[in-house]
């Protein structure tokens, strides 16, 4: 036999004919297997029927090719020979499972048959052997249904119907509670089935291989099997490989055992062997929870723990498990099984971990010399990062709690505390303890009430509702779109699901999971929180700590995005700059509108009648303004800040109940008539494509001007006191250059104006927001006015898609169950269609002014894919909310470590 | 002197140095006068200084260069020579005027000096010539003013504040009262204020002529100019010429006079020479109808006509004209003045004129052979197609009614009728004659008041507001917007100005300039309409309605692109064909919803609670539907029907006002909270980028399904009875290629399922509107599943650009008059924004699939100078609505002829 003609690849003793390396044509199973054998590992023998064989079969109309008999029949006397047993043979049979295995995994469609080669001799040996027929008949059972189903095309339901009426009968819940007479029978009435349905059961056991094998190829172009290509684009000339090997039992006796390790604890990333395992049992029986398993590793002699059951097979275990972490180079879960003293590893792959158990491993594993820093930071996931700056629920006090219903976890962490239903009343409250505040939903007036809430709770609205925005650009625990909670303001009370509350009671949200619990869940700060925010500097840090220190210092040795934050007053500049924020790169100014005493002035100023009048509520909001600079220059000491001009819609800021516009009225001494028709000469019919943005500033130009006097004379006061400045005063919403040059010009005016009364001068930038569709394809001419782009791809996405952020809650769920969006295009940047836009604008920008600064500020800039493409395409920073500065340091890192080099234009 | 140095160039007498080919040289006036010169028309004589001596003086740091005097004095004895008067000269005085004139004409910037050469002496010895002392002073003082504010840079005002301080001392109205004494002091004065400004005035005539022929050339350098040429892309090297010219007078007696003529009727097109001239008088008589001028041609022996008064005089100008027009090829407007019995032309252009004129004139000139029919097409604008086709006020009627108020002109052609302030009352009035309907605005409720309505007065609104477009795609009369309307539908009374009107009152609207009328005024449909749609064919067809077919057939035999249009009603199809429509481009299915009977059965559909409930209320639409397309395809008579599946928002369809609520629960046996709810539950914050267009088929696939049923049913049924039928389903707001897939599938699936049922099989297309940026960036991928493109330019305007069509009244209006939009992008398309993302998706999209059909169906298909642009991409049809047909035509053949050649997938 030529490698040309080699078929079937055996592993199983010392040696696999395959490795690792041979993926696409043994698929990733059968790669692994053989791969595991070559290290040493004691694995069930078994073969591997190449992909290269899938094609031959469906290419000559569902044959095997010839020759295949052949290598097939040679691998199962290795088989044979490792395993000192034979496959149908009498005396000591051999049992097969039968399992597909493609290059690229296909979770859906691996079908699988467990027990082959069974029939009534073997049956009846096995008994003999095992002393167990409630097993035997089991087994023989359950591969009877399987081969039905799998080869033979029949349906499942009247084999299971089977086992359901006699479970029924006998008034029992499992399985393993019915006897094997019973099972005996079903056998019986199985094979029935089977003759009634025209097959006959195959007693030959190489029948019933071959059967199985040309199922397992068919299975390639099943339905399901080719949609799933389809979707995940897979090429349909891949094939799928057959994986043939041999069956070990843990419940042969007590001598036999099974289960599951972890080389590392996966919850906390200590550097231990962690596992379980249960004497004379199946692995199905660790997996279901029925008996509680025994730990692995034990002092007392009383333990049932391996080492001392089995301390001889523990230690070959532990061996192997150190083996694998080594080779592996990621800390692995493994799966074993004991058979007759005799151990076997079925299975080895990177184990799944929480956060800080990944920060961890990363960092322990750089410094144990088993990776590299790179390839450390691609280890951990950025939601991983995220989980370390949670709070989190007291574990045993969650377990207790009452689950109401669930919504969208748009602020991951915990919170409880008592419930408001105004922002006036839950910053009232919020002196008494902590408050969740609960609405419908939020709109700009809450803000002091969602500042001083831990919490905020919406029954309507999505992952980037006017909730979800603010809390975690607060960071601030939000459970938004809760479906099952129903908000009656004018009975005062919230319903979720059966229960009531009224404000005051305790509520719980956990907005990593959405889940909104009854009652006061105890809660508590994340480490890394405790030591960057409350500089709570304890001498005992965890290692967890330490690992995420070393793990961003890594990150900003490696990234080459820069990372800003979006930030409108001091205390969150300051928390950004702890998490490792370089800069403001959005201010929205109207949130600082909103504050005591200046939405008065605010509303003034939009009610003038007059240019004059207008300038007099001006006047009245330049100091309050100039003050929250100065703040924020100060915070930032010397970083840039980019802060918008005005933005919103002039009707945001104005109230909308009869009640609150007659009590504004008076305030300003209106007829509250004249106060009413302003407001409904306000109304837009489509207020995000309305007139706001720079589109207010070019109308209104007083406006701009006063918040360009405001940033100048803070920026100046600032300078003198000796803390470095560097304002980046930012347009919104420009769709043609001509908007741009008008606002740039003002602006220089009034800086030229300060500079000249103050006698000082300072660096400043003027650029715009790239927002609109327009501004990106004529990015060339808009660049020719601006010092730098940041992309708003939050309006950017809405205006390119025509979606309203706000209204796409009535068909984007759908969208994303049809799989017209992959993920909702407002958390993860659309990058073939909004971000063709950035990319365009990106390089017409800098083809006209090469200096051009380039950054975004909208959403995704704190979001993993997103920032990976922003890197590609060459941005010089991204902004994020506080809390998302350490995601996107990483990110930022894992983007620069995956496409290296310098900026690329061009995405490849 | 080589030619070289040539830097003054003379005309006069039978020769002239330059042409009309040196523009660039002599600027367009001297080019002008020397071509005039050239084929022997009088022309009082002169000399032009080069536009390249405007470059050496401002060079040289504003000084004349050398050489320069000697080749003026030349001049001025050529012009001594031909006009037989002398400039500076004691005896016979030359007057001359001193002109600017670029090769690019500026009309900001023509300073124009007259009169100058005058001083004391010569203003005597004019007197003395021409015994009329009050000309004479008048002309000096006029003189005194112009040089002043041209040559010395002084405020005009003072000077005009002498004249007016006599006519008021005086107590008369005109300058022409004010007597020889009073106007001989005003010079006297007038030469003070200079003296007291710091200069001397320049009593030697050559002094004054150098320093106007240095302030012409400075002016290319005032700040207006300067202006001008950055916003019109004119190059700052081109320079100015000066144009000097012997002044001629009509007013030296009886053998004098000056007129202005026409070589074809202005108003009518005639092809008859027209006129009018005073005797013994300035042009500025005639202009300012001081005194009524006489025809140029009269029979009766006592008339004052030329021929009569001076025959002589009158053959030659005579066979000027017709020498004139003959080497100009279009119909001229001419100035001419005879001083003392010799005639001089001092003007001739291309004369102004109305639309039937403009395209009498055309067609008769290819017949004369004068042109070409390619340079007829060109001849005739747009707008002046579009004039034969609206109705029009009789011209006494219209001089008579009280003007109240002006409007946009958002449909033009004029209309009177009796006030109905709602639909319905507009419907119920309909029957006893012509009505207005009056409102606020229009929603898609009122369309049937609309249809019956003569006209539409929206006090709110923009021009493609709903009333807007809704009245040009009904071809009716439309003044949307007018300001000085208020409507009280309180009080049922409408205000206008200080006029008060209740239903049932006269008024008269005229959509071509938005007036507003009060009363009735008389009105009637234009001859084409009348032929056209009335069919009332008489056999005296006007000579311009036979020019319009001419025209029309050679617009048809240069064009390229096809022309479709905008119908939903087989009325509005008949009507598009009699106008040359090839097919439907755009039929709205929604509207079809409004009819009778039919949004009873939409509501039901809308308020189903669960797919059954609504497929109920969907089979009770399906006939309906079926039969308005039988009704469509049957008009079009096998040319393409583009129908659009179900676009607008659900709410659009609901009622909005408590009563209409309650009496839809009513008649549905629905509880009204429920009705409420589910009103509420649609609304949305942004309907526009909200859940609409194939988002509803996507998510109510039951509908998309029940609209692709009566299409293939009225399809099968209609090609049964013999009549060709070409469907083409059309899918809108596509964004990703997915959602397109999805809709042609099923699409699909009933065509096949009725084809089977019916047992015939038909052509069909199914493709999307391209309406969202996001499907222009990815148009190579939505063409995977498009048979065709069309493309929704209002839409992709208001994504592309950020702005909302309804409420960008608020700032659109000012960022026209500060230039950041030349024109309403809702109305003529942006092509430096949205029209790159048309240019991409045509690129992308054919690159995807050759075959792809491309058009356009926004209001932009009936827009002119977009036509332009949809031809130069490659589109192959436009849509528009049946009455702008004919002026896509004409639009589309003069885009054929401008850009030659094939198809052009690249815009140069």
């Amino acid at each position: 036999m030529t490698a040309k003609n080699k078929q079937v690849y055996f592993f199983g003793g010392k040696k696999a004919d395959g490795n690792a390396a041979m993926r696409n044509l043994l698929g990733g199973k059968g790669a692994n297997l053989a791969e595991m054998v070559n290290i040493g590992i004691p694995v069930p023998p078994g073969f591997t029927i190449s992909t290269k064989i899938c094609n031959t079969y469906l290419n000559l109309g569902n044959r095997l090719p010839d020759g295949l008999t052949a290598q097939v029949d040679a691998a199962l006397l290795r088989m044979a020979r490792v395993s000192q047993k034979r496959f149908g043979d009498k005396k000591n049979p051999l049992l097969v499972s039968v399992r597909s295995g493609a290059a690229i995994s296909m979770p859906g469609m691996m079908d699988t048959i467990l027990n082959l080669g069974i029939n009534d001799d073997v049956a009846q040996t096995l008994i003999k052997r095992t002393g167990n027929d409630r097993f035997v008949y089991d087994a023989y059972r359950r591969f009877i249904m399987m081969y039905c189903e799998i080869a033979l095309g029949m349906s499942r339901e009247p084999f299971e119907k089977l086992i359901v009426d006699v479970k029924k009968r006998l008034d029992v819940c499992y399985d393993f509670e019915v006897p094997a007479k019973e099972l005996k029978t079903i056998v019986q009435k199985s094979k029935r089935l089977l003759t009634k349905a025209g097959f006959e059961f195959p007693e030959d056991p190489m029948d019933q291989l071959w059967g199985a094998i040309a199922a397992v190829f068919r299975s390639w172009q099943n339905p399901r099997a080719i949609t799933y290509r389809e979707l995940n684009g897979i090429p349909d000339g891949l094939g799928t490989a057959v994986n043939v090997q041999a069956m070990v039992f843990g419940n042969t006796g007590p001598a036999s055992g099974t289960g599951v390790a972890f080389t590392r604890n996966p919850a906390s990333g200590e550097k231990r062997f962690y596992g379980e395992w249960l004497q004379n049992a199946q692995g199905e029986d660790v997996v279901a929870g029925i008996r509680t398993p025994h730990p692995l590793e034990g002092r007392s002699k009383r333990s049932h723990a391996l080492n001392r059951i089995m301390p001889d097979c523990y230690r070959k275990l532990h061996t192997i498990q150190q083996k694998l972490e080594k080779h592996y180079r990621d800390m692995q879960d493994l799966e074993f099984t004991i058979e007759d003293g005799r151990l076997w590893l079925l299975q080895t792959r990177n184990g799944k971990r929480t956060g800080p158990a990944a920060v961890r491993m990363a960092a322990d594993m750089v410094k144990e010399k088993l990776i590299t820093p790179e390839e450390a930071l691609l280890r951990v996931s950025p939601t991983q990062i995220d989980q370390l700056l949670r709070p989190v629920f007291e574990p045993h006090a969650e377990k207790l709690a009452p689950k109401l219903g669930r919504g969208l976890p748009a602020g991951p962490g915990a919170a409880t505390g008592r419930l408001a239903f105004s922002a006036a009343t839950a910053v009232e409250m919020a002196s008494q303890g902590p408050v969740i505040l609960a609405r419908t939903e939020t709109s700009p007036e809450d803000i002091a009430g969602m500042a001083a809430a831990e919490g905020i709770l919406t029954t309507t609205g999505g992952m980037t509702s006017h909730a979800a925005l603010v809390a975690r650009q607060m960071g601030k625990v939000c459970v938004a779109g809760c479906a099952a909670a129903h908000m009656d303001y004018r009975k005062q009370q919230l319903q979720i699901g059966n229960a009531t509350f009224k404000e005051g009671d305790y509520i719980s949200l956990d907005g990593s999971t959405g889940m909104v619990m009854g009652g006061e869940v105890s809660t508590t700060p994340s480490e890394v929180i405790r030591v960057l925010l409350h500089h709570r500097k304890t001498k005992h840090l965890s290692p967890v700590y330490h690992a995420y220190e070393m793990m961003m210092t890594f990150a900003d040795q490696y990234r080459r995005l820069g990372v800003r934050t979006n930030a409108d007053q001091p205390e969150q500049a300051q928390v950004a700059i702890a998490f490792g924020a370089e800069g403001i790169g959005l201010c929205r100014t109207e949130h600082m509108f909103f504050g005591e005493g200046k939405i008065d002035a605010m509303r003034e100023m939009i009610l003038a009648e007059n240019t004059e009048a207008r300038e007099v509520a001006l006047r009245k909001l330049l100091p309050l303004q100039r003050k929250d600079f100065q703040g924020l220059f100060k915070a930032m000491n010397g970083r840039p800040v980019t802060i918008r001009t005005l933005d919103p819609p002039l009707h945001e800021f104005l109230p909308t109940s009869k009640k609150d516009i007659h009590a504004l009225a008076k305030q300003l001494q209106l007829p509250p008539k004249k106060v009413e028709a302003r407001i409904q000469s306000l109304h837009e019919f489509n207020p995000m494509l309305g007139h706001r943005g720079c589109r207010l500033g070019i109308t209104y130009p007083e406006v701009t001007a006063m918040q360009a006097r405001a940033i100048f004379e803070a920026a100046v006061k600032v300078a003198k006191s000796g803390i470095a400045v560097f304002p980046q005063i930012m347009i919104p919403l420009v769709g043609k250059k001509e908007e741009l040059a008008l606002q740039v010009k003002l602006i220089h005016d009034i800086a030229e104006a300060v500079f000249k009364e103050k006698g000082k001068r300072l660096k400043y930038l003027v650029g715009t927001m790239i927002e609109i569709p327009r501004a990106a394809v004529t990015a060339h001419e808009v660049a020719e006015h601006a010092d730098f782009f940041s992309f708003g791809t939050n309006d950017l996405t809405q205006m390119t898609l025509g979606v309203s952020r706000d209204d796409a809650a009535s068909f984007l769920t759908e969208y994303q169950q049809l799989g017209i969006y992959d993920r909702n295009p407002f958390e993860a940047l659309d990058q073939s269609g909004v971000g063709q836009l950035v990319e365009m604008a990106c390089e017409k920008g800098r083809a006209q002014k090469r200096s051009l600064e380039l950054g975004v500020c909208g959403e995704h800039g704190g979001e993993p894919s997103s920032i990976e493409f922003f890197h590609r395409v060459g941005l010089d920073y991204v902004s994020c909310s506080p809390y998302r500065v350490p995601v996107a340091r990483l990110a930022a890192a894992q983007a620069a470590i995956r496409h290296p080099g310098k900026r690329l234009h061009k995405v490849a």
